[in-house]
Formats: structure tokens, sequence, C-alpha cells
């Protein structure tokens, strides 16, 4: 069913808010809508009726079940660090901010879990457990920041997915608001039943909003060793990811940065790449002190096996913070060369990396657009960065074209249309690319199962009919 | 829907599908039935309508179609092996044999997975692959015969879950036939959308019947290291265990005996342990080579300051299985000393351990029953074996008194009614006693959502109302 509700809904639902929670915590002020208008994502835009700011699960339970009784939509927010616009609320609807919902509940360090309420920075979950030699290890590159509902929303992966997975595989229980205000705990793998943490972990507010994460907490490696290694070709560096895997070998993480990107590094950091490096790898090993020596030796004679022009390796946590500048700067340094860049995720399978990489660069050719790649090659996790000047539409269509066409080779070459940032408003439509009608009815019939009044984050994750919603020019929304 | 079908509906569904599949593909002969009415479970019974052989995908989807057009329930049963009584017909329903669908589909080893069909036994899957260094993880201790599509009903584990996870971790995608016939085919944690393939592994059968399993390979670790330590008391063993963990070791499986298994072992199969020996723990390390040695001798460093008689560690691969011996043939001991075992399983906060070992000793006491303990301490999943004689009604009903005792234990201690072996027939009234009502009602609203009609395997993991069907002494189920 779809959402109805009327200006007058909303502004019942905002008066209502505020009237119990202050006017301190419920805003619909044009200033600071603009704030939650937009998230990460560049190609999107949408305004809230207004924002609300619980600070207990009992307050979310009371947002929602008054949002239901006048039919108006609502969307849970975290950091807004969100690459897909997951996290704007279409069709008028209310956001509902997490962030002081920021408490770390319970660590249970024999049993190696915790229990946070969703605001919580996915690294201040690290921070406040390594003293125990414990930390969470899902890694996202704005872990400072993002907060860990919005992990659990969107299953946020890492540069260390290759290795620990992704948050699926550390999400023991969650507590989840649901549409009509029901307030249900769910558990993971370890739980008989079905398995709804899974479910709802992936699925970016859909279900309902998340009030508690039981995350599982692993030990910090004893030992970690890593390398960049610099290649002629980008072909020679794939080419080297899939012998270090084909070689029994389980990296903790291979990231790979082509010439572009190196570039870009050398021009805004003035890091240094021996001459003709046109691709970096970096290599990083972890586990048990013993036998780490040996396994990244081993994965750097792969290097050089392909042809490796210089291989780094770290030989303190100095300078193996120095060889995650190049990684962690990658985007910074894109920001120097280029007004704005688009980042895609797609992902293949790791032996068509070479290919892949080709046809990206061939699409970027026809679109007369400059693409940089930084991306997690040990499990053909892809994010190509078309670079571009917001200000010329004819450059933002070729943009979104190009964007299409990329997300349609990986599909092409059997891989998927997200790998970690999520479907959100970017891709839902594309949805209808990957999966057949009959698979689509299925994930339809679970959520309208779960939020029969269509409330949860509507508009977003699956395509067409009358859930889609014109986007007008420049990505704003248009609406009454 | 609670389905209505008659002996009627059911004799159109057999007619009908023996006209397609031919005679000897379809079974209704009183003999056969026999065979279909039980599996591993001791304590209940159901006697199907018919057995089904289909032997391709669309046969599948024929014989669900037809069930469907009758109002006849049907359930997928691979091996038999179960233990909760997952793979029984209730309501007279029809039993789709899936043993002849067994082919390997498809092995992919760059990218490390394989297709498969849900009859190929578990094991079968690492003999494919062992030649490229590869193996399916999830080793269920039936896993010469369990079928994959068993594993993936139940979300099994087995002795190296500790480091390894369970099944859901290892699924990466699943074709599956929906109650109307539809053929869908679903994506793991790596595909966008919801995570489908996390909701059907683990749901035994009550959204449809899996058709195609794609797997996960892992590389065959490098080295192994096993080692096992004799104790004087069940907590000595147990404070080893946490030890072990909290020590940041990580070891592939830890696995326990009690006393009564040790007695067993050594009256079966004059299996010697030292004088006074009243627990085992089976340690187990792999990955690298290199540090290995360091990693099992510090384990066994820990047993030893736990007060441990006795540890042996393996010299080779016959010592090793050798050691595997006690693990493996202790149900085999159990039978020599009792007519019959009911094998419990329940999860416990490995913290709990030492409380847990001891109220099951007070709970057996009470009922003047044996029990043996053979279980995975590593993640705190018991097997407590109810050692009784099923010709005394008197023992057989302190036999299910003891086990939910055991199991109101485990919940009472923070812990599951289920680690492994489902909830099937036993247990589904338990589920009620550690999910609250909301919580169940959304596990309702989603199997409604894809079984409308409640034709996949009714009666199972869900407790109450409608669905529940009576048994009668000695489990047989009564039905018209």
């Amino acid at each position: 069913m779809e959402s109805m509700s009327t200006t007058h809904d909303r502004s019942a639902v905002l008066a209502a808010l505020t009237a119990r929670l202050g006017a301190e915590r419920v805003t619909s002020d044009v200033a600071d809508l603009l704030v939650y208008a937009s998230d990460g994502s560049t190609l999107h835009d949408a305004t809230p009726a207004g924002v609300v700011f619980p600070e207990s699960t009992a307050e979310v339970v009371d947002i929602v079940t008054t949002c239901a009784a006048h039919g108006v939509p609502f969307v849970a927010r975290g950091s807004g660090t969100g690459l897909s616009g997951g996290a704007m609320a279409l069709d008028g609807g209310i956001v509902v901010a997490l962030n002081r919902l920021r408490r770390i509940l319970d660590v249970d360090v024999p049993n190696r879990c915790a229990r946070v309420q969703p605001g919580v920075a996915n690294l201040a979950i690290s921070r406040a457990v390594e003293h125990h030699g414990l930390h969470y290890a899902p890694d996202p590159s704005s872990q400072a920041v993002c907060s860990i509902g919005g992990n659990v929303a969107h299953n946020s992966g890492g540069p260390h997915t290759l290795k620990n997975g992704v948050t699926v595989n550390h999400v023991l229980g969650l507590q989840i608001v649901l549409s009509d205000g029901t307030l249900v705990d769910v558990g993971g793998p370890e739980r008989p039943g079905y398995d709804l943490a899974a479910l709802i972990t992936g699925s970016e507010g859909t279900f309902g909003i998340v009030t508690e994460v039981t995350v599982k907490l692993s030990p910090l490696p004893e030992g970690v060793r890593t390398a960049i290694a610099a290649f002629a070709t980008i072909d020679d560096a794939s080419h080297a990811v899939t012998s270090v895997i084909a070689g029994g070998l389980m990296p903790a993480a291979l990231e790979m940065l082509d010439r572009v990107v190196v570039a870009a590094l050398e021009a805004a950091f003035g890091l240094t790449f021996p001459p003709g490096a046109a691709a970096l790898l970096l290599l990083e090993c972890d586990g048990p002190e013993d036998g780490l020596d040996d396994e990244i030796s081993r994965a750097v004679d792969i290097c050089r096996e392909h042809g490796a022009l210089e291989v780094r390796l770290a030989r303190d946590d100095n300078e193996r913070a120095a060889l995650w500048t190049a990684r962690k700067k990658a985007f910074g340094a894109l920001g120097r060369i280029a007004r704005n860049y688009c980042t895609q995720d797609g992902v293949i399978p790791r032996t068509k990396l070479p290919e892949m990489l080709r046809r990206v660069g061939e699409i970027a050719d026809r679109h007369r657009l400059r693409v940089a790649n930084v991306f997690h090659a040990g499990d053909g996790n892809l994010h190509p960065c078309i670079l571009f000047d917001d200000r010329d539409a004819d450059e933002r269509a070729r943009v979104v074209s190009a964007g299409r066409e990329i997300l349609d080779v990986c599909l092409e070459l059997g891989g998927s249309l997200s790998g970690e940032h999520g479907i959100g408003i970017e891709k839902r439509e594309a949805m209808a690319r990957m999966f057949a009608e009959d698979d689509l009815a299925v994930m339809r019939a679970l959520r309208e199962a779960l939020d029969p009044l269509g409330l949860c984050n509507p508009h977003k994750v699956l395509p067409g009919g009358s859930r889609c919603v014109e986007l007008g020019p420049g990505g704003k929304q248009v609406h009454a």
C-alpha cells in the first residue's frame, strides 16, 4: 500500500512529537532540513518534512507509532555517510536522526560480544574494547564517523572484508521497531527459527528502525604485515591478485589503486612511486605472529613474478601507516583534480578483473570522462570514481550513463550491482536488471508482510510501480 | 491458512505424479512409507501419504504445483539424518525425496565456489575439490551421508563451527521452488537487496524446496595439530576451554566428552585413558604451517595449568585420526551401554559451561536417568545424550521431562534451545519459551507471505494454534 499522507498529516505528526519531546528535539526549520536533505551520494537530494531526535528506544517507538497513526513515512538516519541516498526521506517523510542513541550498553568480554545503540560510531566500538585485545572487525572507510546502525542498514564492508566478511557476519542480534510500533528482538544464526537478523541487515531501513545491535567482538590480530607493490599495468596487478588467492594465501586486505589515483596522490600529497607505476596493490596479512613473515613474503614473491616494479614492505607501525596513506588519501587526492566525483560500487568475479577494468576504461573514453579506480581487489568489489563537474549538466548526464553501463558490465560478467554501498535511491531501478521479476516479487512480499502500510523508508531498494518517485533536474525530488 | 486436504486429494496428487513420472518414482506402498516415517530423531514418527523421487528441478516444480493444486502439503527430504523430525510429513503430506538430485553442477576453482544439487552428500563436495586444495568447510558429524539440502534446511554446524561458522556462512546463493511452483534464485550477503539465502538457510523447508545450492569453497588448511587432554573433573576442562579462548587462541575445534562417555569408550572399544579421567578435551588448531606448533603448545600449556592429567599430541595423520576416534565413536560407544539415547541440542554462553553441566547432572539425578555429554565446548553448543530404554514408557516420559528442563536451563543462562539440530517437530512448542509472542509473530508473517496456503512442511518450527498437530503415544501421529 502506498503512503498517502498530506501536508496536514505531517504537520500533525511534528506537532504531536514537539509536544511530547520538546521543541529542541523536533525541527522543520528550512535551514535545518537542508542538512538532512542529502547524504554522501552526489546525484540525489530530498527535503524531509521534519527531523526528530529520539534519546531512547521508547521514544523511537513513540515516533514510529505517531507516524503510523497519520500514515506518514519515516526513515532512520545515522551519520549521513551513505553513498546511495538510503537515508533521504522521500514523500516528505520524517527523518528519525539516531545520533543521540550512542551508548555502548553492554560489553561481554568472555563471550566476546557487545550490545550497542545504533548511533554509536563503528570505530567507537573498537576503541571501547581494544584494551581487552578485541575489536569490531568490519572497517568501512568512513569508520571514524559512520554509525553501526547505518552499517547494519547497508551490510557494510571495508578493506578487510576479504578476510573478515561483512556486517552480517558480525551481527548476533538486533532490536527493531516495526512500522506499527512493535518492538521485536531478533537473533542471528546462533538462534533457532528464522535468521531475521540476516534478513534485516542490508535491508536499508525498509523493515523498521533498528534500536539495538549486538555485535560480535573479534581478537585483535597478534601481528600485521603490510606491503605495497607498484606495477606498470593494471593487468599485471590484477593477475597478481588472482595468483595470491589461488596460491592459498588469505590476505586480510588486497586493495588496488590505478594510474589516475597514482597521479593524483603524487600531485596532491607529493607521494612518490616508481617511474611508470600505473597500478598500486596494497597487501596486508594478519594473524598469529608466527608465520606472518613467511605469508607476506610469499605474497610479495608473487607480485614480483607478475612484474612488480617495486615492492615496499612496512618494517613497523609507522611505515605501515605510511603505506595505508596512499589508500586512505586516495579519495581526498581526487578532490584536488576534479570538482566532483561519483563513486560507483559493483562486484565481479575476481578472475574478471583485467577484463572489467579494460571495459571501464572504454566506457570512460566513450563518454569523455575520467575514471579513477580505487577498489577492494581481493573480493572483486570495484569502486570506479567518475570525475566530473557538477555545474556541467551535459557532463553530469554522461556520468549517469557511464555509471549505468559500468554496472551492466558487472552484471554481464556474472557480478553484482552493489558490493557495499547499498541500493538506496540510486540503484533501485537497476535491481530489475539484476533480478528476475519472480525474485523481486519475493522481496516485495516479505517487505509488505512486515510493513503493510509502506511507511518504512518507502521507494528504496526495490524498483518499479507506484513506489518510484520522480526525481527532477539536479536530482531534486518533485513532491507536493 | 491451514491445509484441508483429504485422502482423495492425496490420491489425486499421487495418481497425477505416477502418470507423469512413472510408477517406479512414486510410492504409497506401506512398507516403503515406513522408511520415510521417521528420521534420526527418536521420539517422533509420522507416515506420509506418499513419496516422490524427482530427478530434475523441473520435476520438483511439477510436484509442488500438483500438490498446490490439490492443497496437499509436502516436505523435502535428503538423507533422513535430521535429529528433530524436520523431514517428517505431517497431515498426511507428500515426501519429496531429493536423493536423486545429487549432481555437482559446476565447480569454479578461481572464484572458489560450487553449484550443487540438494541431494549431494556434504562430504562429496569436499572430495570433488580436494585435488584443488579446497573443501566445503562445515562438517556435521554425519557429513559422509547427510545432504547439503538438509544442511541448508537446518543451518548445520559441526566440530569445526568454532572457527569456520555454520552453513549460512558458506552459502552464496540458492534456487528454491516456492509453494506456488515459482522458481526463484536468491543471493547471499554478496548480492544486493534482501539476504534471502540467509532467511531460507535454517528455515527447515518452510519456505519451499531448495533445488540448487551455491556454496563457498575454502582452502584446505596447510597444517593441522590435534591434541587430547584428560581432566579429573569436567569443571577443570570447562575452565581450560574458557582460558584457551580468552588467551586469544582460535582453535578450529574444541570438543568435550564427559566421564560417562569415557567409560563407554573404554568398555566398547578398549580405548585407554589416564586413571581418574572424567573429562576429555579434544583440541585442534589449523592454518598456515608456520606458527601452528606454537599455537597448539600454548593450548596444551593452558590445559596443564588447569590440571590436565595427561595431554596426548598427535605426531602424524594416523595419530590424529586415532585421537578423533574417541570423539567420532562416542555415540557408537553409547549404543553399547543403553538401548536408546536421545540427543539434546542446546547452546549457552561459553562461560556458563561448568554451571550448565552441573545442572544437567542434577536434572539427570532427579529423573533417575543417565546422561552422557559429548559437545562442541568452544561455542557452548551442548549435546547431552539421555540414555534410556524405549520399551519403558515411564522412563521415556522422564526423558521428555528432563530434555525440557535442560533446555529451560539453557534459556535461563542466556542461551538458546537449539544449536544445530533444528526445531522440527521436537522443539516447536519450546520456541514460545525462548521468543516473545511479537518475535514469533514476525516469523509467522514472513512464513505466511511466502507460503500463504501453508503447504511447505506445515506444523514445523513455529509453535501454537492450528498449526500444531496431536502426537499420540509413542510419538505416532494421529490423523485421519
